[in-house]
């Protein structure tokens, strides 16, 4: 985070908590510069970064002043899904989701799909390029199932960021996050096992559990904080549960990232109820932070954590490369990943892997991590311009997901069937519970001003309300 | 085929057959030309290419004299597997010939890896640079979940070879066709059912079906004719069975292609069981007569066959691109697909949709099936030249496979570890049954004679001999 977004952050944090009240006047640029150590343009900056996502409003020649009615919504409160295991539905509404996100006509505000368009990602296409060229026949050949030794290197070395300590024979190459998911869970589970889960959850997860027969029992979950370790125990203690899948950094949907101390006592109670963890990571490194957030995998003592990722939403999802670092489970995570898909394509593996070696990928991360926080402030004051008051908005800490709540009778699923009229997708909330549950709420991607532009947010909110009034 | 190659095999088979005895003296090469309607260098052509597969030799002077003792060896008998359903093991063995397979030291005749170096390919490379300095990113994006639409154009175009009939949006891209078999199998089959193959059968397809807790029935194989219909209706009688799998066209590891006739019989079989059946035609286009054999599928009236297949054995298997056509079975298909992989790398779909949208394909093909079928002649020479003479060999019809079965108390388990040593590895026939025989069989691949050349198997024909005197 720049020294101006730091202050703007801080500024809105005082404005959210009541200490500048709606209509307030600000301190003057040259207090706060004096205040924070910061200079004139710095102290500047802040204020527009804040005008632009309408918390503030400047008066000329009297300052700025704190937005009329402005306050940020709160955020959605502790999750309060079925405490018991249940299957899995909503297939028809993910196929749905799924069927318009290469539909060029539609505004995605539904889809997982991050920028692929940032100048940062050139040495890649570079690097395509030049394998074409190379015309190298091992391109076109099988190799190492666990993936190229490259890519793994690369991977293993990445890792040291988020607290791990992974060496490259831990790897195992995925075609993309949803591969190491499915090569995970299936590595551990069998079917009519009970896996738990946050709530909400992300829906290729919970197909993935459904299409293996597998039931979840939904954990409350706290939209800053996480998942619920107190009813997680309780979940430990009352059912035979296999495995746990958390998305502890940047969650999706919530956008959370999970404190130290409860990654730790998690681990402590997955260790004392003997439960594998599968963490999925895949937003991990889009923290607006920087260093970015641990994984639970370096709390990780015994081999339980099978970490997975890919370089889907850090990259691009049309690669396809992904991996899973299995700990203990590397033997049947290799002999399901062997029956899952052989191995994974040479060509993208190397190209991603030569991207990393040659020191593009930081760079890019750095562009895309400013990007998604700077796009979620000017989204955020879309939202709360157009929307109806009474919502509550998640304060996602990385990635490029919003999760939004509407009153409880709200139905998003009906307020999607009838964007799709209007070219706009959003992802409603019940795709995220195997009981179905959050059908007053929705997700919405931020990551590019291009589809998530003031209209769009706009039709939204304007359906959001119409939908609230009839 | 060309002339002289018909003219070969036509005078091949005559030996084989005994019409031309051992030392006896062949026709003069007018004779011949008169006999056929064909060119004087026509047919001497067909004499080099059986000199060079040592079948006959030169005598100055005199002409051409069958080799003495080099009536080719007999193919292997109907295959007598176990008659109940087992479990599959072997997994240890398969990691072992994994792992080796892009060790370049390693003189690969173990491997199912085509030859992907003909000047044919080239125009692919070509697409991958011209989609790498395209910058398009819809090739970084997600794509329809069951493929690109270019791509599966071009699939339904090539499947009237095959005496299918299929549109686009009957088919399902896949990440090679290890998935397409996954996914196939995941959708008829749970945990526990058991299901009906070929025997011996592809190693691949055994241990999906063996990591998905799913049990087989190994059905008696003739080298020639394909899998025992009369076998398999007692199996169907006897058993609770799902499915059946086969390979039915250019067989791993047999190579027969299975009469029409017995194909349609499968068909009405497989109906008056009510039982799904996955066709694995991935080196179907590899069948040396053109037009190429058509598939179970093409006979198919209630959508009961899954074809599998890919652009692994025909083109790159590092591409990882293959495709099932599920029929009745397309909703479930498409949701085993999405949580597989969620879906296939864009760029590699469409390099390959474009090098069979431009023409590139069927050039190929015509290619690679003379390379095959030409190695396949020299090879056998080389086995007859090297090997022992109790050995069965199988006579492909396609593809680049060669099955030899020696004395039932050899072992070819043994025999690869000690090739390991010379870094010479095989394909030890035990990984193609669940029940680990064939233990006295092994599997050649014969796709390059920069690898399957005359030293490897003179090094291959000693240790045989030495192993079968130990």
């Amino acid at each position: 985070m720049t020294r101006y977004q730091h202050l703007a952050s801080l500024l809105a944090e005082r404005i959210e908590q009541g200490l500048y009240q709606s209509g307030e006047r600000l301190p003057s640029v040259r207090l706060l510069s004096q205040e924070h150590g910061v200079s004139i343009s710095t102290v500047q900056q802040a204020y527009h970064l804040l005008e632009e996502q309408q918390m503030i409003q400047p008066q000329p020649r009297s300052g700025y002043f704190v937005a009329p009615g402005k306050t940020a919504p709160p955020v959605p409160p502790l999750t309060r899904p079925v405490q018991r295991p249940v299957e899995i539905t909503q297939w028809d509404s993910v196929l749905e989701l799924l069927s318009n996100r290469h539909n060029g006509e539609m505004v995605q505000l539904g889809s997982g799909i991050p920028d692929v368009t940032p100048s940062t990602i050139k040495p890649l296409w570079r690097e395509m390029v030049r394998l074409g060229h190379l015309q190298d026949p091992m391109l076109l050949s099988y190799d190492a199932l666990n993936g190229v030794s490259l890519l793994r290197e690369q991977i293993a070395r990445l890792s040291v960021d988020s607290g791990c300590r992974l060496d490259a024979a831990d790897i195992v190459v995925t075609t993309g996050c949803h591969e190491a998911l499915s090569v995970a869970i299936r590595a551990v589970c069998q079917y009519g096992d009970i896996v738990a889960v946050e709530s909400p959850a992300f829906h290729g997860t919970m197909q993935t559990l459904r299409g293996l027969g597998i039931r979840v029992i939904e954990i409350p979950t706290d939209s800053v904080t996480g998942v619920s370790l107190e009813a997680l125990e309780l979940a430990f203690e009352q059912w035979p549960i296999k495995a746990v899948i958390v998305v502890p950094n940047c969650n999706n949907p919530l956008g959370f990232i999970m404190p130290d101390t409860r990654k730790k006592a998690l681990i402590l109670l997955a260790q004392r109820f003997d439960i594998a963890i599968i963490e999925d990571d895949v937003y991990g490194e889009l923290a607006f932070d920087y260093p970015r957030p641990v994984t639970l995998k370096s709390f990780d003592e015994d081999g339980r954590v099978l970490l997975c990722s890919s370089f889907s939403k850090t990259l691009a999802p049309g690669l396809r490369v992904g991996w899973v670092a299995p700990g203990r489970y590397f033997d049947r995570v290799l002999h399901t990943k062997y029956i899952s898909t052989g191995s994974t394509a040479v060509q993208t593996q190397i190209a991603v892997g030569e991207f990393a070696r040659q020191g593009h990928y930081r760079p890019h991360l750095r562009r895309v991590r400013r990007q998604y926080q700077h796009n979620l402030g000017i989204v955020t004051g879309w939202v709360r311009k157009y929307f109806p008051e009474s919502i509550c908005v998640s304060r996602p800490q990385g990635g490029f997901m919003m999760w939004i709540e509407l009153p409880e009778m709200f139905d998003a699923v009906r307020l999607n069937r009838r964007l799709l009229e209007e070219n706009v997708q959003i992802a409603a909330g019940s795709l995220f519970s195997a009981a179905g549950k959050y059908r007053n709420c929705l997700r919405l991607n931020y990551a590019s001003l291009g589809q998530c532009n003031e209209q769009a947010i706009r039709k939204l909110g304007i359906a959001v309300g119409r939908e609230m009034d009839a």
